[in-house]
């Protein structure tokens, strides 16, 4: 039957090689999944709809963000991606240097033009009542890691920016992660993922409350993410193990 | 009049040739629609902002799931996708198995993270009062069939992945057609379509009523999509009687 | 000074050639835009969680679907899709037909699967009370006129299958226009725009009453969509006079 | 060890020509981002619903509307984009003026169509209690400065037309960023961001009341967006400058 010899001709071409990489694919991908699916236990939440308020805004913001600055520099605007992007080597160290600081001034200058504009005061990010510090910064570590971890997939890998064109949606993909995990851990640790997306509140409002949860847990998210994709994923790409078959 | 010229020398350009295919992709793909358009049902919900949480949640967190994997395990991560990748030929048997225990793994280190980081307990899916799981499994089975399906039509199908370049959004449209489908049969049968999305929680909350139903729909569904498209939309490509002229 | 020279280079490249199509084009596109943002009439609406529900799960599934349909058959899922295709010269008679047979088979298979496995009633869609039929098919006309007015520009304009490459969003530009459409009109008439999805709810509800405007609605505008911008931009490419500077 | 040594040999190949203009793009887009995701101050609002309907509304009609108009006149549907062009030299001051009148005619055509259907009428947009127009005029500036520069980095800029195809998602990330600004500022000054989409209606329910700060601020954020995007990343492309190695 001529269905069933292309389905057997086909099963013939896939190797062994590389399917450890691709198990190990499979398990960072499904964990990064099934964690900013968890919105399970956002839903006690008292207000929804200013949680989806939240997420969609974020989103969509950060799916702009990243294309606006995609051909000039990367389109970071994050000291988290900036500095995974140092880990795996993509970036030299003033160069991130640099970009830390004209995002910090960014997060500043749009602090103050909200304020200033609204003549509200622009809340800064904190714990919910019963949240530890510990419990936070495992939450941002968690969270980052699939942040970066994405940006690495679909935005620095070679493969992505040639034959795959991931590169296209990218941006938009990178909002998304952002905007699941709000839905996740909005109630519960305020979901930053960002430090300078929490410093220029901090400052503006004053409030300085456990902000360095909100550095220590995304950088430590995206400084793994970082050398973990660039270790498993990218370093050995010259071995053509890659998309062999699927 | 060169207008009318131009529509009868295009119109003649049409053969019969893959009309019957055409027709039954017509078929399938408003079956598909229609379907997970129907959240009629589910306006009598008592929590909508729950429901449209907790759809997009899904929705964005498999789209940034699938594109972070694709470029290294093809970005299933769930057991259903890749038993449809099987059946249909794509995938053989030991990859499937390793890539089934990965997707299993990563969901439950999931769970426990966003346990123990929010202090909350991880809710399994279930059925709503007075759903039977007869109905249930059919559910879960039409569901994962247009999931299953969508993967082979934009990420699979080589079509899609040479000239037309639908594989560019492929990621963006499956993880649409989750949450679509949540915000129809979400209020009904919980809505998986995944059974690694439903073993971590399972496990981590310890309970197993009606779990079974999560394993046997998606993967009857998934596997039915993966017979189906390669039988008629895939092995008969080298006729090439597709895209004659739309 | 570098920088003005360049933009009066550039400026100077500008001719008059295609701007009576251009200045079209921009009135066509402002009107599509500013109709289906006019959701301010929609605000009174008593439940706004599930307006958004409808039309996040009918603009996801129709994306979902468009997509899965676009290699084998186009993707229309719509018989007033196949009816603009038929009117600009895109799809012969016959093939139409049989379009507009699949596309109500699958819409009743869907509706009849969702009806036994959710043991809920699928309601038909209506007027709400105050809105007569004319101003009903008016809406229907408009709205799907937007809709394949967006099929044609992105997924059938030969310009956007090889030059732009825009038919790479089309199916997720054609969801998205049928999902603000549903957040500005579908408190009023139901907000249609495809009688195949009309038709499923209406046969398995068995509810008739005012059923032929959501046939006479969408078959006017989809007609009249498919031969303006057949007349008005297509037919006239050769000429390449589009797209000569911008 | 072979990692290491990858990373080492990339990270030289970054030098510091570009440094100053990347990190000018990390502080704007940094800046779009975070005044776009800081809805914090909207979340006191009465009415969340509303405001997802009316951001979700205009983000999905808008990436539609810019993705029809693309082909033939650019989809500028907007009056402050089009002067954005004209001030960064890719339109002529005839055609700006002919967009414009276009674009007018086109919201006066909608909104009546609109009034007419529903039977309801079309609000003009205003400023909230306690607004004052001083206030109003910058967030309506912040936020077309927003706009327009997305438009410019993802459609008008070479690099995006050519290598990178962020041209592909262009209407996409242009509907999010009006989205995301519709939720940060919608419930203050209405965030139209748009005069043509203001002034549509305003003629249509005769609501002149503070018009003119819907066309000062944007037409002063689209210009200067328009301005400096071609200064600062366009007019020195020659130089090779960009994207050096990231």
């Amino acid at each position: 039957m001529a269905f069933r010899s292309t389905i057997v001709r086909r099963a013939q071409d896939a190797t062994d090689r590389g399917t450890l990489r691709a198990v190990l694919s499979e398990f960072i991908s499904t964990l990064i999944f099934v964690f900013a699916a968890s919105s399970g236990s956002s839903l006690a939440v008292d207000k929804p709809a200013a949680l989806l308020i939240r997420a969609l805004a974020t989103a969509f913001a950060l799916s702009v963000a990243v294309a606006v600055g995609t051909n000039n520099s990367g389109g970071h605007v994050n000291p988290a991606v900036s500095f995974g992007a140092f880990i795996g080597g993509n970036l030299t160290f003033n160069r991130c240097f640099f970009y830390w600081i004209a995002q910090l001034l960014g997060s500043i200058a749009a602090c103050f033009l909200v304020k200033f504009g609204t003549q509200q005061s622009v809340p800064a990010i904190g714990l919910s009542g019963g949240v530890n510090v510990g419990r936070a910064v495992l939450l941002e570590t968690v969270m980052t890691f699939g942040l970066v971890f994405a940006v690495y997939a679909t935005a620095v890998d070679p493969m992505s920016r040639t034959k795959d064109r991931l590169e296209n949606i990218a941006p938009i993909v990178i909002g998304f992660i952002v905007g699941a995990n709000i839905l996740v851990a909005g109630p519960f640790d305020g979901a930053s993922m960002n430090p300078a997306a929490s410093f220029g509140p901090a400052l503006v409002s004053w409030t300085w409350k456990n902000h360095w949860v909100y550095w220590v847990g995304p950088l430590l998210g995206g400084g793994l993410a970082g050398f973990f994709y660039e270790l498993l994923f990218v370093s050995s790409s010259q071995q053509s193990w890659r998309r062999d078959y699927f």
